[in-house]
């Protein structure tokens, strides 16, 4: 089964390094896409041809369960040739540098890199270096624009519509590339955005990102048609200020009480891995109004849409 | 080259978590098929496209080399896309709880998850949470019913029938899911089931499984068809009696004096991996009686045999 | 897209274990059967057919990044179904013998297995338990075969010819599999080799290899067509004497001026992971007269030619 979606949507770029630079309608013409992978995952064969004879590496210089194994069976059902590739299982050891795995692996002739990294710009410095097309899987605190196209989708087929909607994205805006990557897309589709968290997880000059910063959540979730959770990521906190989980949760962790601030038909987010009974209690994570589950099966829609994308863009293709 | 066995055999359950649960029929319908996978595994093209496009993932809590590596050949061998995940590259140290790996993988769309966990019971929580078949691969002490299954076909391979032969099983019950899944399928297929152990290494009311307990392996293994071997799990002995490797071997290593003790066309078995020189030795385990090469071999038919039986189960197919 | 090359080369031996063993007729017929992979290589859709349905294990005793992956990609790209199994995942732990996993794989009907190991001769043991073809990817200090041939196919299509090219290989011999497998083929195809080495890196006896040893690169490079850097391998190097990086470099490593001594059109390989500033400086091993990349690149198109020519040897092929 071939999707050949008409008319054929190509992605003006060589690589997916971050929604920095996607137009609205390239944003779009992603969601479009990945709305017919949808369906095809939902089928007992869920497979095409279309990137047949194509290689693709996963290349992860932090390990990360979902996000892999979302790119592994995205690429694997298009058909793809897919190697993994771990740092722990690296030359990284042995005192290469990511330059050179990058040109190494370059050598090998993959379509398609997808990288992770827990550097801010490595994945563009290596994507500089390679003529293949190169997807961020996430970058440092910098961007993971596949988890803001997959939010969007989720959006857009709960709401109908992205434009008009307040998003409130709340908890550790310091560390996330997530909420990054959110801002970015949100406010190029014309969402109204606000961030809630307190003063030591908000990086300083927050408001470039043309959102409104709250931190009380009664405050920031009045009228939030979305609310999408962070993850506190405790383990990028090293030496600075990390709030007990029970102390959290009161202030910022996501309830009943505290979402009924919200609109009535609000919708709550997270992009996973949760941390149940510090930034989210299992009610609301598990509840009838919670799209968590929903943001992993677009996760997988949304992959197969970039690397169909950027494979009609390959030299010969 | 697909392989079509007529009438097609089709298991009434959607997981396989145990042999409990396993009717006479559906065991006899499983090692039926099996043989056709044995048949194929032999060729240079071991290929079939029965599960093409479907996606397996082997989700894996628990090292395990042998298992593992059965289950991955079985599915490519089917043609389906397999994906391993392992717990050393797993969210459960950012603190993702069990069921939320197992809800993230089932909004991938799997279509069969195979798992091992070290708790006896997690694969049956984890299966009540996901919409695809589940396969168990061993949890803690519970169950392995591939293995007890490719020991049937085994069995029935060499001695041309299961009922009526006398099994001796001997060595590590306690810790031993392979010994619990065996006694089941044994006493299903009308077979007499013994077990011979130190009283430190027989769980408490073992009778109730329908088996005749042994102390000396003398008396144990007179007329014995089969005798199984069981390997000593020092790494689950915590703070319990742990023997040592000479003493426990003079006592219940098989080597060919003891095997003596049993029918002079007795067949010697082991799940493997082999502590060789402490349950058995190398003598009997090279030697012209032993079957654990062939266990091996049917361990991939059969875990073939039962991702092919699954799938013809699943909704739409 | 079928490569049949015509007429259809074939090894004489059922394992690559070596270059030892090899004739000047064979390592002709594997660098031309490589070189029609490296067009395949290039194109967008590269995959062949000729491996579908054989099963190949690359089964790592050491982690190794570049030579995994590119028999992974190499088996792959030919059809092959591809499991990759590490020492870290595996029941060595659980006190499995070497020989009792070789003879578990084999039960489960590989075609192909590909084999590294820390001790020299492992694979070859290895080899001799099992039916299915062996591939030696580095043995200790032993060799490296896929390497050398991948080196010579670079130097080949660079050079037009091996024959009476002057080859220096520099560094650290003393641990090198790759310079031994290097000595057997460039020997093999008569060229002219030369080790440069201090004597602290240097194996007694080294002589009886049909190599000129130098102690200064000055001299060891004059005249040299092929200056073949190797890496200086610290972590081989128990309680022996280890060089500082700085003076290692100021003897030994390979800058523009050193290079200078040899002849003006001289090349530079490196079998990689490169230290740099340690063995080799960057701007040698990004200059216009570095082949490293190239080595890379051949490497795939090298293993496939292996294993499509080990898998013509397979008894029903």
């Amino acid at each position: 089964m071939n999707v050949a979606p008409k008319p054929a949507f190509v992605l003006r770029q060589r690589h997916l390094l971050g929604i920095e630079g996607l137009s609205r309608e390239e944003i779009v013409g992603l969601l479009d896409l990945a709305g017919e992978f949808v369906d095809l995952n939902r089928r007992v064969e869920k497979k095409t041809t279309s990137l047949r004879g194509r290689t693709q590496i996963n290349l992860f210089f932090e390990a990360s369960t979902r996000t892999q194994a979302s790119f592994e069976l995205a690429g694997k059902r298009l058909g793809a040739d897919v190697m993994n590739m771990s740092v722990a299982s690296s030359s990284i050891r042995k005192g290469e540098t990511l330059m050179d795995t990058a040109i190494t692996l370059n050598a090998m002739h993959p379509d398609i890199l997808v990288v992770r990294h827990n550097a801010s710009g490595a994945v563009k410095l290596l994507a500089d270096k390679v003529d293949c097309s190169v997807v961020n899987a996430g970058d440092g605190a910098h961007e993971h624009p596949t988890q803001a196209l997959l939010d969007a989708l989720t959006i857009r087929r709960n709401k109908g519509r992205i434009e008009g909607l307040t998003v409130a994205i709340c908890g550790d805006i310091t560390h996330s590339r997530v909420a990054r990557s959110n801002f970015l897309l949100l406010n190029a589709m014309d969402a109204r955005v606000r961030v809630i968290a307190p003063s030591t997880l908000l990086p300083p000059g927050i408001e470039r990102f043309g959102v409104e910063v709250y931190r009380d959540m009664r405050e920031g979730l009045k009228d939030a048609d979305i609310v999408m959770m962070l993850r506190l990521q405790r383990e990028r906190m090293n030496g600075s200020f990390i709030p007990s989980s029970t102390e959290y949760f009161a202030y910022y962790g996501l309830d009943e009480k505290k979402l009924a601030y919200a609109k009535p038909d609000a919708l709550v987010m997270h992009p996973g891995p949760m941390n149940r009974g510090v930034e989210i209690n299992s009610t609301v994570a598990d509840g009838a109004r919670s799209l968590i589950r929903e943001q992993v099966e677009m996760g997988v829609a949304v992959r197969m849409a970039i690397l169909e994308a950027l494979s009609r863009n390959l030299p010969n293709a």
